[in-house]
């Protein structure tokens, strides 16, 4: 199962995309930022987003997708602009008929290092590790990306062991 | 000139075509909402707004668009929705290569009614009255799209005015 993990955000969209090989073995296929100029109208970031996710998607082709759940910590200027940037995240998804799931901070920190309240830089370290890159995913908002990409994974993977015990 | 208004919403994403026509005339060309099944996915939901806004922008090629800029009045959770739906709208604009104007209420009603602080049907009276419209368009959310489509013809002919007494 192939997945590419979003992290909305105004100025940098995080994305990765983590494969699920047999036993369970991680491997991290594409990641990086969409940065956008602050300058250019919202309309035209928005355009970006959508064309740049639209190529990951037909380069990567990922069966799903999963973005930060985020409406903590935010005020609601700041909750309007990052909306518009997932709205565009989700249309790209749906475009290719991808499902999206969604994944609050809390679960993704603990999907990944194990702790619900880990800091950023103990979700880099794990998601390096996890991935086995010879270095940290720079930018921070690319490492975001595959700690959600890996957090959906796990759950799924967990999910489709408790089914095949009920069977 | 030609100006498609978008009133979005999280269930119904109201819009508005409105002419403007030799002598400041303004005409009607067209007015609806795109209702959304609160019980679909969202990635659903906004994909279906954007194919819609696409056809109404193929249908009656409008020369700009118009929307509400709404950061009052919500919490960040309503905020984060609306966001969506609004990043969606402008990327139907800017898929177009449409200009995307934004207006506050309070504008959009002192535009329309002369009344910043204008009641709800005041504007939808107006709007009738302004397109010369049988009834009251319905439901609500296509006659605040009609007036915000008329707030940006009104503001558009002001300024040229001014650029004309200017030069």
């Amino acid at each position: 199962m192939r997945v590419l993990g979003i992290d909305c955000g105004g100025e940098y969209t995080g994305y990765g995309v983590v494969e699920m090989q047999p036993e369970e073995k991680l491997c991290c296929l594409a990641c990086g930022a969409i940065k956008l100029s602050l300058r250019e109208p919202m309309p035209l970031r928005l355009s970006r987003i959508y064309v740049q996710l639209g190529k990951i998607i037909s380069t990567y082709r990922p069966d799903e997708v999963a973005i930060e759940d985020v409406f903590y910590a935010l005020n609601v200027k700041s909750a309007l602009k990052l909306g518009q940037v997932r709205g565009v995240a989700m249309l790209a998804a749906a475009t290719s008929s991808l499902a999206v799931s969604e994944y609050s901070p809390l679960t993704i920190k603990s999907s990944v290092v194990g702790y619900g309240r880990a800091e950023k830089q103990q979700v880099q370290a794990m998601v390096t590790r996890l991935l086995r890159l010879p270095s940290v995913p720079e930018p921070m908002d690319a490492s975001d990306a595959l700690a959600i990409a890996i957090c959906h994974l796990h759950t799924t993977a967990t999910l489709n062991r408790q089914r095949a015990v009920a069977r």
